[in-house]
């Protein structure tokens, strides 16, 4: 029993009359099978996984789609949609699976939806220089496949990497479950090529020692500033050893403090992840997933993998009264901690000893390896299917920011404080650095009618991103900004946006590159 | 016996009637004593430690000198500056304690020598968020003493920290003695204050982890873009243990190879410095200075801190004839490498335990903790005093490039080969990444004449530096760009530099800030 609207009851707008000369220029460039004016394709990518959108066609209303779709197969393709749409000033929106949950491909002001799929060499590793160049359309599962036939990994496990594409990583500044040791995606970055709004292709050269480091201004441009197309990323020989372990702890506090003390005594085990009490608590019941379930899709309105699995199986009869929900909650103490370190058998043992000694001090229990094999063998048993609260009506989405060590507890009472009377919420704390981390909260709610739903969505945000940023949080550590941050993103960039202002003249003189995005 | 010309016998040019006018401005503003239009002072600031303006001085050439010198105390008082110096179109030179080594703060337009010496507090380490924050004029030791104090360490020791400032560290993209753990300079900078040309203060975000990371092109612009007024650094906690080894290798391919392979492997000795042949046999035979030699001294024309202590005993007769030098050099065959891992004591012993393990795949033959213990004793017995062959009539200089590790070997042995007729050259390896490290070459020559000095001296550059850039080397690792490397800069950026000029058209719309450097 689903509420979605079938797709041949929605009413597009027609493509604008300009969109419909370039689809004929762009037709003689790349080929009339190259370019779409259909409505189903536009559609298609009329939205990523924002879980608006998906109110939003429950409701029967369309987000606004591109008048065309392109399909370009090479960096040069690229620059030449690119000098078309600039002739014609029509918008530029990069396209790469669409699994963004911040509404970073909606194309406000039409245009061109350009999809880099087709973009799809992954090199061989180089095994001297321990790197890989791969375009920007290679999807995160077949990159990371091909890497470990040859031996090697890139280290990045998004939960979206059998639906992402390495150009939306670079565009949004991603981050896997292992970036505690190998980084987020900039982190990888050795150099990038990208063709500018001006439809110039730019190369940044490789790992910049000296002046300044251009390509980091490009990353997390969400195709603002720039269309990637092509990377060399660092890649890393595939692990000899791993050791797991499970720890608990009485409270937040005492598992955050542990996190803090492993970090600062210099070790980067690849998975820290703590629990809040409650997330522990369903976590725990969770059981694997069976294989068949693993494969990707990029037709569902949601992205559930985002979501902790047991959350997917509320019903919205509980989730009608949020408050009770969230007390119950409360009734719930232990924090659990997942670790686990690879690389060299002796070194990571020894490192995994002292991560538990580190734990212990905080007043942590030691657990043994269960938990963090356990955790391990389910990570990839992640369901691309759609919530059944979801699918009942319900809406669910996460949100992830990161704050200091001494804002973390401040942000995670202040977030679930604010959120307590709209949505149920859990939140887990991972991807630390020695100064902080990141915390992840899952929210769930119910509002009777669709229209009540994105009334309460819009709410919910506007609450809990205040609520976050207020108490210390940056907006966002790794799902990107979109829409659904911009505001808070130009807030927190204060005067130094000027530098983006400047940077966003120079490169998209036309202003065509994905209009509305990161408050551009 | 020196050549250099007593500074009273060197006349300079007076300011300009334009610059004479802002001075009277920046006196009401700044205090009078904060600003001076002396030929003393004027002077001071013409050069920094670039060995061709010793050259210049030498022959009673003067570096084209700014036209007055300013002292602000605050970022206020730098804002107020740049406003004067918009106002009339002079330049501005923002200056640190001038130990950079490429002109980067030659008066090439004369204008306003910037001192930022007096912006120099230093704030308490924050102990849960591990950061300092310090002002952009505070010497580098000056802020390593004060850490260690209150227990932390910034882990940066380039080896100019007695005569080098954190907003000069910033500039050129600092790297440190134990560059391997701790980072480069631009690792280590959570948030940053800068002023920029057009007299605007700009504050990036505590570690942008969405959006595009505005710090990193401010980072390493050498005054081009901003003058830095303040940063906030990651600190670490003081190491509990040091483990040290050294490694004897038959070949510097096989020495090359074995540090590949630790950084493969993931290991990040806090040092690992391999030396070649010949720097290894001089190195062996280095005697630790007196700590009475330790003072640091801003008045020496070059950094003989730079060069291996035993180059500075050679005499200008040996120099005479590199190319024989050099041959005597290939007797020796042995490299060195030393290693040093710190931090909590049992991971560093294994860390340090497989690194011998991986060094002896690779033909190492291990030394035990002696030579490494050695090298750290003296890491800070650096004379600042010239060398005597300097004072003698030679000159010295060094080259530090970077380079992927198919490039190490072919990019040693060209430099070698093309100077191996102008200078006596040594090399060493250090400062490693999992793609590769930076190769420091140390360089004395000696032509007869002054004159003839300087023009061996453009040959010797223009030459060395195309071996190296043609054999695969970046332009540099760390000793920044200045006037030196400007034109293989532009050309390592390539169409990339697009981006470079388009921010600094923004953020210095009169090109005011340190004209003619970075290519700009």
């Amino acid at each position: 029993m689903t509420s979605v609207t079938p797709v041949s009851a929605l009413k597009l707008p027609a493509p604008g009359a300009v969109a419909q000369v370039a689809a004929t220029e762009l037709a003689r460039v790349l080929g009339p099978a190259q370019v779409s004016l259909r409505d189903e394709d536009r559609l298609s990518y009329a939205r990523d996984m924002w879980p608006k959108a998906l109110l939003w066609i429950r409701q029967g209303k369309i987000p606004p789609p591109p008048d065309l779709v392109a399909w370009p197969a090479s960096e040069a393709e690229v620059a030449a949609v690119i000098a078309v749409a600039r002739a014609h000033k029509l918008a530029v929106v990069p396209f790469g699976a669409g699994s963004g949950v911040c509404g970073g491909t909606i194309a406000l002001r039409g245009g061109i939806a350009l999809d880099l799929k087709r973009l799809e060499t992954i090199g061989r590793v180089d095994p001297d220089n321990l790197w890989v160049e791969v375009d920007a359309g290679v999807i995160g599962e077949v990159l990371e496949r091909n890497l470990n036939e040859q031996g090697y990994t890139l280290g990045h496990f998004p939960s979206s990497i059998y639906m992402s594409t390495v150009g939306g990583w670079l565009a949004a500044r991603s981050a896997g479950q292992l970036s505690n040791k190998y980084g987020k995606i900039e982190d990888m970055v050795l150099s990038l090529r990208a063709v500018t709004g001006a439809g110039e292709v730019v190369e940044t050269p490789q790992r910049p020692f000296s002046g300044p480091d251009l390509g980091q201004v490009l990353l997390g441009s969400e195709g603002t500033l720039c269309v990637f197309t092509r990377v060399r990323l660092r890649v890393h020989p595939v692990a000899q050893h791993r050791a797991f372990r499970g720890m608990r702890f009485k409270t937040v506090e005492a598992g955050v403090e542990a996190m803090r003390l492993l970090f600062a005594a210099g070790l980067r085990p690849a998975v820290v992840r703590l629990y809040d009490p409650f997330d522990t608590a369903l976590v725990g019941k969770e059981k694997p997933k069976k294989k068949k379930d693993l494969a990707p899709s990029l037709r569902n309105p949601l992205r559930a993998d985002l979501l902790p699995a047991a959350l997917r199986k509320l019903t919205p009869l509980t989730l009608g009264h949020p408050s009770l929900m969230n007390r119950a909650a409360d009734l719930f103490q232990h924090c659990r901690m997942i670790l686990m370190f690879e690389g060299e058998p002796r070194r990571t043992q020894e490192e995994a000893l002292e991560a538990v000694r580190l734990c212990e001090k905080a007043g942590g229990h030691d657990e043994g390896e269960a938990p963090g094999r356990a955790w391990f063998k389910k990570r990839y048993d992640v369901s691309y299917k759609m919530s059944k609260v979801v699918d009942a009506g319900a809406f669910a989405d996460t949100m992830e920011v990161a704050a200091t060590w001494d804002r973390v507890l401040p942000v995670y009472e202040a977030v679930r404080e604010a959120a307590a009377g709209l949505a149920f919420v859990l939140c887990h704390f991972s991807h630390a650095y020695p100064e902080g981390c990141s915390l992840y909260f899952s929210l769930v709610s119910s509002a009777g009618s669709e229209a009540n739903q994105e009334k309460r969505y819009d709410t919910l945000w506007e609450t809990i991103l205040e609520a976050a940023t207020g108490a210390g949080a940056n907006v966002s550590h790794h799902h990107g900004v979109g829409v659904l941050k911009a505001a808070q993103l130009a807030r927190e960039l204060g005067d130094g946006r000027r530098l983006l202002l400047a940077l966003k003249g120079a490169l998209d003189p036309d202003g065509i590159l994905n209009p509305g995005k990161l408050s551009l």
